[in-house]
């Protein structure tokens, strides 16, 4: 039996937003695994925020994707053949051979993904790695405390819609930020108790701080830019920010505008920090279990934007970068 | 005995950078002293960066100074009556109520300094407040650890050199930037392994990256503006900035240029906290106690930029953000 897989390589790099010229859409025909392998069948990969750096060739925490080859990212898929007693056909699992159809891989590659009944392409989502970011910004970067307020921008995001959730079940005051009525209609559902339309509403800082009028404790970075100034300026003394992501600046060509207000940190004794969530696997175990229960009672949810098929994987990336996502953007590829 | 004291005054609020014109010279004649006061002639006190926040009618950290009042800040006196048992004629006393000449004032509401040896005045730097906040800076804000290469900007000024010897002590590379040949000359006496005269190098980035190939561990930031962009294109992964004060911004009318290169932060894993020393107090008895040890081993020393006269003060605070400081900048009174 052949498999001929499609993938996604990076045929240029991008300058600036990626545009689907960036990509090519090519076919390789595995051979059969060899002994120790296995071959996988991916029914679900992600596009995320992140990858983008990797299209740049300058050294990062991950090393750049290579011109001509396929790029790599999450995926779920299922075992075809193994030619390992670990795993057998039929097993679903997680890897990071994402961006095809398809792969031979040692067996030791790819995990085994028990689903516990959530559909498996949670695991790229809620349950994988944007949901641990959420979980691990929280808890250990901004060190979360009882009556935080909590700000979050690009609230309705694969991260965003979880940071607002886990904020909310322990009981936080929480304030989203997100584009267009849509998401801002999503984030009311999930019991965000301030909204920001930021697309929308004349002044982010104003509508911020008409939001938080005795300042906010915690802000959670998806956005950047006028998103950080905005809560710069809203922190409370002794306000902890996480950064997880600076969406609005990762295709800028140029050093932009700059963060002002930053002198602010000193007087207010601000805590700014960055974090990469494969630094804090430690917290994987704590969060499954917390996750779990939230699922088991009901009292957590997410939402997926799906394309579909290997050849419109560029398209869903694209669209991380124009905000057409709500919630998790997913590929689906089996 | 009748004692005029002379005090200086905010006459109008500085907009942009403070002048002379902004302060006024006032006599007061002090009364005697009520029961339970003290009457005390200040020898020594202190201009800081921080008093220029002072100066706008914000609300921040530390209250406004009130126009037509005298501003407050350091001073080290010598208790000329006292109507309280717990302080003698003759006792030398920490207070926060500098600007002036002298003053009566309850007796709880200054410190008995016992100098041990040292001037007193180096109770208004390197044994006080400026030598205490590199103290926390370094070893709590930035988590200094062993191995660490530290930046410092301001690097000869009051906190600056403290900084700088400090890290020494501890066996740390460290790379301190200033400007002007005399002040780059003192870095180099005081052992800072590569001393930056950031008026002279065409590149601050350039410069600090031939300094540090590897990059810096930790950042001790005084100055703001290009010095930030700097140490955050050096910092390595994980490497701590603790915001002490931007003087660079201190006199700024509007936003300015804003800072580039924050999202470095996220793929770093950086850390920016500021921080206020009076937050600190409770590592006062750990610093006293390192400091004595080094100054009785000989081994860290500080300069003084001494200006004379309570009608110098205003001047020698213009000169803080003129760069005119070696070390710590104090007014002689006594």
């Amino acid at each position: 039996m052949t498999f001929v897989s499609r993938e996604v390589r990076l045929k240029s790099r991008p300058s600036g937003t990626p545009t689907a010229a960036n990509f090519e859409i090519a076919s390789v025909e595995l051979p059969d695994p060899a002994p120790g392998q296995v071959q996988v069948r991916n029914l679900w990969m992600t596009v995320d925020p992140y990858m983008r750096g990797r299209m740049n060739d300058v050294k990062s925490y991950s090393p750049p994707f290579q011109l001509g080859e396929a790029m790599q990212g999450g995926a779920v898929g299922e075992v075809v053949v193994s030619n390992d007693p670990s795993l057998k056909a039929g097993d679903l699992v997680n890897s990071f051979l994402g961006w095809r159809e398809g792969f031979n891989a040692p067996a030791n590659t790819v995990q085994k993904l028990d689903t516990h009944g959530l559909p498996p392409q949670a695991f790229l989502g809620a349950a994988g790695m944007p949901g641990l970011t959420a979980y691990v910004g929280l808890l250990r970067i901004a060190s979360l405390k009882p009556g935080d307020v909590v700000f979050v921008s690009g609230a309705a995001g694969a991260v965003g819609q979880m940071v607002c959730q886990i904020a909310k079940l322990r009981g936080h005051t929480v304030i989203g930020s997100a584009g267009g009525p849509e998401k801002i209609a999503y984030l009311k559902e999930i019991g965000v108790d301030h909204a920001i339309d930021y697309k929308a509403v004349p002044n982010l800082t104003e509508a911020l701080m008409a939001a938080a009028p005795g300042g906010i404790d915690v802000y959670f970075e998806n956005v950047g830019g006028e998103h950080l100034e905005a809560a710069l300026i809203a922190a409370k003394p002794f306000a902890r920010f996480a950064l997880c992501g600076m969406i609005s600046q990762y295709n800028a060509t140029d050093m932009g505008a700059g963060i002002h207000g930053l002198i602010t940190a000193v007087g207010k004794s601000l805590r700014l920090e960055g974090f990469i969530v494969s630094n804090h696997a430690d917290m994987q175990p704590d969060f499954v279990r917390d996750l779990a229960g939230w699922v088991a009672a009901g009292k957590i949810t997410w939402r997926e934007t799906v394309e579909e098929g290997i050849e419109n994987a560029p398209t869903a990336f694209l669209k991380l970068f124009k905000g057409e996502n709500m919630g998790k953007m997913l590929v689906k590829l089996g």
